[in-house]
């Protein structure tokens, strides 16, 4: 499409990871700390899992202004020795992990990789943000039409637009107004020389902590990053908040028009990390939970409860515990796996999900078998691994998930296959069963899910205290980009 | 040292990656399949657990010869492009992981990457093996003395020595030949243009096991990697055997006085995958009965088993289950950790066991726990657990560990510390208790490890079952080299 | 100064490289031909003398839009393989190969090579210039303050800006509506989905060609570039015209007010490559010509000629031919120099100019010679060749130089030092001659110079016909942005 | 062929650089200077034109003992960082640069670079040598045979291993031992930890000068690697001479039965760097009195001589001098040809000689031109060069080259195509004349190479002064390795 696309892409994800959802991005910033760079690279490699293909640190020092750098792959293969980290001096900074753009599946080309960074008359400002602008398509037009050179494909090039466009006097100012104009999910991290900014968005979809670091302060997509660090946990950055941190401490605004908060519920169920503290909650005690609302909502005689590695573990705790079933690891996952293999020969492609997974045969010989996994999304992950399991002797196979049926795409910074690619959008549960040839297979209720994560009427249809369009198909925002382009928003009938 | 050492050191391992034992190597080989180097490919990829530093192939094709290739670093990030593959044509080949040779303790040199290859009268071989040489020292010198020119400081380069200077008319002959005058642990895999040869060593101390893929075999250290490609276990190979597979099929040959045999129990309690079967038993089932076991032996009253991840977790498993105490995650592992941070920055070395584990804060607070560990080296990663529970809030810690202290150095294919850097080298349990810091600290016994491996009767002391030398300090081979550099044997009076 | 500085720097110069002048770019570009981007390549090496830090490709192919590829290094190590051109598809394409930027000494960074590429409203275009702004400052912060965010610190990206602000309705008319604005020596080739653009500036200082491949068409920095590919001279853009080059042919626009040409003489003297063809007069007569006038101007009585290789050898040419002495290679240049030596080590960096240059001793002994250069620019290698011809045992050392003292910076496209650096602003030919310690030192005169280049009648000070600021002060075209840094033009009392 | 041949292949060279002779090899070594790893780089650098492919260097030091590094591509690129110097400490050490192996035309492996290394039970020895063995074959059978493993294809290897199974109690002795095996055309740098060693072959085919640095000694292959590290030439190393150099000073031996000496003539008409002194006579002076002396054997009326670049340039000055006619350059050399194009794409590959050389039209227009070249191998360059000159306008061509015709193969250490390939070996002057489509084509004869040489009588046929095979067929040395697969020598006939 545009130029230096061909320069620099991304490596290719192997097939069977396109089985899964993945949160696009992972933020961090850092304000008054010796060697900024170095705690922005501990944030985010804490922060990994919210993003593989790429990251980006920027850092400025009163002497050596602003400097960046970007890589593709791990934080710790890129951001860890001396020879980087010396190229980024300074005692403020902040940093991104990202998966892929909106517009650019095929990959990611270093120019997409965050933050990004404007010059203003009144200085530099670099500007990170975790999530998906709804109406950038649109707001891009309008720019280029008055004049706006865009160097990158990523919607947060539009925010960096508009600030630069802005009359404001201050770069908080000139983001109050950009932010204003932009539509969609967002958790930003940005800095200017003194300044280390946090907004998000009024419903507040995406996470953002506040951290404190002896006389510094953090910014971090979750809390596990704080720990890394060893910074402690302040508080939430509301949703609709916009906290300005300077050396002498902690500012609030508030950009926006109030509305209630809406935050993602898949956070709980998949993205965060286990040991993470969203809303004050556990993440590992509310997945915990689901798998005890799971076994009271969907029980069933076996003779080991086994998680899907890794991301199932918690709820397959909970369901064993509640179940009275034992937990035993009946697939082992190989920890040597990483994100990819480099161009994998084509054998290799074929091996699909053995090259990650092997089945523990011993134990599962002649077993009464309930898997229990975080999601379905397209369903052929899970046909190969009831494939293994029953190769493996298994007796019987049942698939208990730890989330509702996944009918509906995000367009809220999630990357996920297009409506029709969702085995959800076009059978029922009976109808996933007989597809993948299992001999049950049971989903949490939408009910049962809010409850366990501390709803205890469930969830309320009026006005559901989370976005959880993916499994409604209730849009808390109207994706205006995507309605333009033709999708079919839920009619009253569905 | 020697020439070429400056050339290509490996990557420094973390700081407090030396506070556990580590296998040497893995070994693999595969004839009569197409496209051999894809299998092995797979194949060391599944034994990657068994050394992580650098990995080797050779393959042999009518026309193309024997084709090598050698890298610092993953399988999965150096063996499966098309690239690399096309290089090495073929329908039979060998392949090694590696951790560390026993002389080169600083890092792998590329030319200490096996296989190694040498060219004989009649034809070339390649050579691969998973132990070590008690006398390779003694043997290096002869061989220098009378002419041979070694190029690495691998011990497996005697092996190829003494093959050449042999009089044998063909390659297994030399190699009989050969390996009749070496001491010590060894597993080789070798191949010649038109044959795949496997060797355990007389007391068969490291795994070699045997199987099946189509009109094809495979050997490989551990029956995992023979999962990955679809291959079937047909058995181990016996200690002091030597098969020699062709097209045709298996000849077995005996080149040793038959000693009964000591499998290192060691692989069952850490090195070996637990999806993997030694001895017919099932790894993970091994690890869970030693859970048990130790549940038997050293209850304690808590409110949580957690293991130390990963390798903690079965036994953790069997605990829980034996004492009705509920199991759950309160270290949640960074899976994106890899095998190290490439030259860290002072901070980041500084950080530690942060980088890989955190707490799951929520789960801990105010809780007994009882951590579940596979074995205490130096007893620093312990210490630094121990805080990192107790600052979470944990209530007590208790230590449970899945295998017998350790007190001696291995000599047979395992990285250990010098002796006197072995906690358990010069500490009781109660010494180690107090200076770790810990409200318990329970091992397992000898005798119940030896149960949970299946010797219903534990150990025999007059003529154990395995060999159990890092625990008793009773070792089935003299480490002739090693006594010459002024070793300690145990004394009647220990 | 901006982000991404730290990026990705540019390999540093040698030190004995600072004693020379250095075109800053070189611009090619082609329409209707089969696979564009090798013909760039070939065409970007044979220019590749003027610049060689950096080299950029875009093309266009209808399918795959537009794609560039940028590198810091030489042509022949990055554009030349399958891998790179198979990225960069379509039968149009530009290139540029660049030395350093006017505001970025101390090295490249990636993002500072061109070509730029700019998305407008009705599609896109990207553009590379040889030459330099004169008020690029200016419109740069003009630009920012109305919200343009720049991404480089390369004056080029001025023209992207404008153009995407101008209301043009077609890209060349957008084009006319920027170049009106800029002021300063340029040589702009630019491409669109359709169309090849070329333009010179009102008094044309730095070359640009027209030429016809097959059915396709050519522009090119020097003629050598259409030479390499087999392309044929139809003539040269013309001091302040653009044209315009689709498939249907050449259409010639007249953007500026025409005032009189002034066209480099230093292009003549040293930049351009000798086989290149200049305003219809061959660059290697022109300077074998000068040699011939030095000779007249100041001869001397002596053994040999023997030119600094290897710019000036034609001179020495036609100086030995007209005052009859020998002409033979008394200094030898080593032709693995390439570039730079990367992070030489202090020893190496010491060496200076041995590293380039050998005297061939055998025969500089007992000589009185000639040596023969293009320039002296700070003195400093003229210096260190003198020695090595004395301690190679010469008689006497008379330098003859191939154009007039070079007392002033040039501020149109050439890397030039402060004013201050250069030795004849502050010495006259004397006083050089006692600095360097030699036995004679003649430069050619003004006049004399441009009698070479074809004025019979010499320089007409009146009207001078070509720009020779870097000799005589008298600058064509105000270089404002040097003028509000304080730089001081020439007096009248000068 | 062998294992580890896949892993590091070299890059493949142009298709029109086939169509030269390259030395294979340079040789360097130092001791006693600080950091003598720095020197031998610069010594490397200045003997690159023996060979491009790769170099490698040892040094050793009393604490770090021997180390080495050894890289493809060219000396400036990859050992003048501090990185790697660093990494070879030591005031002792010797270097390589090698062009491709006699068994390895296809590219050159790692492996293969030398210098090679052997510990022997003395210690440790690395040897480089510049040449070729002819009986390499076989002595590398009868050690296989015997037990010892090759590791490369070189046939350097073949020393290390005769020393190892060698008896002597020095390593001098030993390799005196080894060398008296060995057949062929050897100048030898070798180095202990205490002594550096230097050796011709009895016939003295390769040059090896002595040089004297301060308090040190340096053996080079040419003495244009003494001067750029500013040291002095002492003498040459006479052929069948071994000196052994320690910090005393220098012991000379004579291993071998004196013969007369047979110096390759070859170096002195392509080989050697103009600049460099052989046999006390100027290299330059040499050439420039063969083109004296082929202007006197074969005059023709023309308006211009022109070398082709850069070899022919000496041979043309004289051929100009001696004629009259005037010199110039018709032919302009990209400076930045460089070794090859990395992957060349298809479209590249087939613009040949223009990548590198383009004619000066303007000065060739309408002229009758002579060509004054180095030598005609397979008479492809010519060719291509006689249809550029025609092509620009040349009014005739004819070819002057400043060797006897090349009719045979050099089996001692010059990569020449096989017989059949060579033009010479099945054309008379006449036939070739027409072959090229030229003028005139006529080489110097054998009798006046010799009196170019100094030999003022010519050739003596009896007992000629030089090695002159590759003209004359006269093998001095009988290339038994090749007669061995087949090749047919002179016989009395031809």
């Amino acid at each position: 499409m545009s130029a230096a696309a061909a320069e620099d892409r991304a490596l290719p994800s192997l097939p069977f990871d396109d089985d899964a959802l993945h949160e696009e991005c992972g933020v961090f910033g850092v304000i008054g700390v010796t060697d900024a760079a170095n705690f922005v690279a501990l944030g985010l490699h804490a922060l990994q899992h919210r993003g593989q293909e790429a990251a980006g640190i920027v850092t400025h020092d009163p002497e050596a202004g602003f400097n960046s750098a970007r890589r593709m792959g791990y934080v710790r293969d890129n951001f860890t020795s001396h020879e980087v980290i010396r190229t980024l001096p300074g005692t403020i900074g902040i940093g991104h992990v990202r998966y892929s753009t909106s517009g650019n599946k095929g990959g990611t080309a270093m120019r997409d990789v965050q933050p990004f960074f404007g010059e203003f008359s009144m200085g530099g400002a670099a500007v990170a943000h975790n999530g998906n602008l709804t109406n950038a398509a649109q707001l891009r037009k309008e720019l280029i039409e008055r004049g706006s050179i865009f160097q990158s494909s990523s919607d947060t090039e539009c925010i960096i637009h508009l600030m630069a466009r802005s009359m404001g006097r201050t770069i908080p100012d000139r983001m109050e107004e950009a932010l204003r104009k932009v539509e969609g999910a967002f958790s930003v991290v940005a800095m200017t020389r003194t300044k280390l900014i946090g907004v998000r968005d009024p419903l507040g979809v995406r996470p953002l902590v506040l951290g404190r670091l002896g006389d510094g302060y953090v910014l971090a997509s979750e809390t596990c990053a704080l720990d890394i660090i060893g910074a402690e946990l302040m508080r939430e950055v509301e949703p609709g908040e916009m906290v300005v941190v300077t050396g002498e401490g902690v500012e609030s605004h508030r950009p926006f028009r109030p509305r209630p908060s809406r935050f993602c519920i898949f956070e709980h169920v998949y993205f965060s990390r286990p040991d993470s503290i969203l809303g004050g909650k556990s993440v590992y005690e509310t997945r915990r939970q689901i798998g005890v609302e799971l076994a009271k909502e969907a029980p069933v005689e076996a003779d080991l409860v086994c998680p899907v590695p890794d991301s199932g573990t918690p709820a397959a705790i909970g369901y064993a515990a509640e179940s009275g079933i034992p937990y035993g690891m009946g697939i082992v996952r190989n920890q040597y796996m990483g994100r990819t293999f480099i161009e994998p020969s084509e054998q290799i492609r074929n091996m699909g999900v053995r090259l990650k997974l092997n089945v523990n045969r011993a134990l599962i010989r002649g077993k009464r078998v309930i898997l229990v996994d975080d999601s379905v999304v397209r369903g052929t992950t899970s046909r190969k691994i009831k494939e293994m399991i029953l190769d493996a002797g298994a007796a019987e196979v049942h698939f208990r998930i730890a989330s509702p049926p996944t009918a509906w795409p995000c367009f809220y910074g999630v990357d996920t296959p297009e409506r029709d690619k969702l085995l959800a959008s076009h059978m029922s549960e009976e109808e996933m069963c007989a597809h993948l040839g299992v001999d049950s297979l049971r989903f949490i209720s939408l009910d049962g899910l809010y409850r366990a994560v501390g709803e205890a009427r469930g969830r309320d249809p009026e006005r559901p205290q989370y976005c959880d369009a993916c499994f409604s198909g209730e849009y808390p925002i109207v994706p205006a980009d995507m309605v333009e382009r033709g999708f079919q928003l839920k009619t009253a009938a569905e």
